[in-house]
């Protein structure tokens, strides 16, 4: 059985770091109790990447707090990460899971209610239910589900389900009360001039409303 | 003993095709004669650049040409491509060459005389000479290595050599006459108006050279 726990997920984005250095963001952010992180990098080298990739694990891996690749499959091999989350724009999850292997998480965007359902019959370890909200971080998405919608693919799917897209302290704990296990934080945590202090007021607001 | 020709070599760019597919370029310049084929897309999505790959493949396989891809590591191994090219703002080599596995094919480019010399430490297939004119298809390169630079690149560096960057008819000949084994070429076969008889041409003229 996966070990991971998917209620405190950081999703990283160096450009809403306000200039920070990643491994203070994700360190902060460990310290409020963040309990999954996601590298995501969209326009950096490949070195670069990896070398990323490596100084998270040196601080993710004592703590056995999973660390998840976005999109690159190379990355998550080359650094032995814990995990691989792709989108729909993405490796085919077929070829992923083949290259990954069983062992390792793997994590599956869904834009609308039929990919939720769709996601049933794949071997993925989680959904991402994305966007749950309208956000400024992801321009390509598609129509928020909104909690309504949450509700339905968190009903429709029987895959462990996180939600992303404009999720802060004040909505955090209905993103849990419709049906998610967690929640997915770019800005929220990163943009916060506490990281740490915003990642354990969120951690509180969700540990109140996990049934 | 990996079996590859380095003589004429291939580099995708869609945008200076002229707005033709990828296929039709390829298909065209293997027909005159093109040995190897380098995948290489920056800025696509994951799921097309595999699917780019698959299609290419298609191509390329029956007629034994190598299929190598461009920086990403993931997609050599999800198409099952011949090798992988890497650039020194790439991954490690070390960690290609682990995850490719030791029969594939793997390309590096050096950018300076020293870099040409410490692939001879490295357990690398070839290397390619980058850029050895000035070029307008790349912007982020090194100062040309000129064909002295060239010459003395190939002279030092045990692995064979391709030369890639302002290469075309008028100066191939002189390419393999500075030492390399081969001419990598983007616009002056994608570009062209007709790339079977581009690649035909060019072919001629590198084969009244070889040794």
């Amino acid at each position: 059985m996966k070990n991971f726990d998917l209620s405190l997920y950081l999703v990283t984005d160096r450009a809403l770091s306000l200039g920070r250095p990643l491994e203070f963001i994700v360190e902060e952010a460990v310290k409020g109790g963040v309990t999954m992180v996601q590298l995501r990098e969209k326009d950096c080298s490949s070195l670069e990447f990896y070398k990323l990739g490596m100084k998270l694990k040196k601080i993710l891996n004592p703590l056995n707090i999973p660390l998840i690749i976005n999109d690159r499959l190379d990355i998550a091999l080359a650094v032995d990460a814990d995990g691989l989350h792709i989108g729909q724009s993405d490796l085919p999850w077929q070829v992923a899971r083949q290259l990954l292997g069983s062992d390792k998480i793997l994590g599956l965007s869904v834009e609308t209610q039929q990919q939720a359902e769709d996601a049933n019959h794949l071997d993925v370890d989680y959904i991402g239910v994305s966007p749950v909200f309208a956000t400024p971080t992801k321009t390509d998405t598609f129509q928020p589900f909104g909690l309504d919608g949450l509700k339905r693919a968190c009903r429709v799917c029987k895959h462990p389900a996180v939600a992303i897209g404009g999720i802060n302290l004040n909505n955090a704990a209905s993103i849990i009360q419709h049906g998610a296990e967690g929640v997915a934080l770019v800005s929220a945590i990163s943009s916060a001039e506490d990281p740490a202090n915003a990642a354990r007021e969120l951690k509180l607001e969700i540990q109140k409303n996990i049934r």
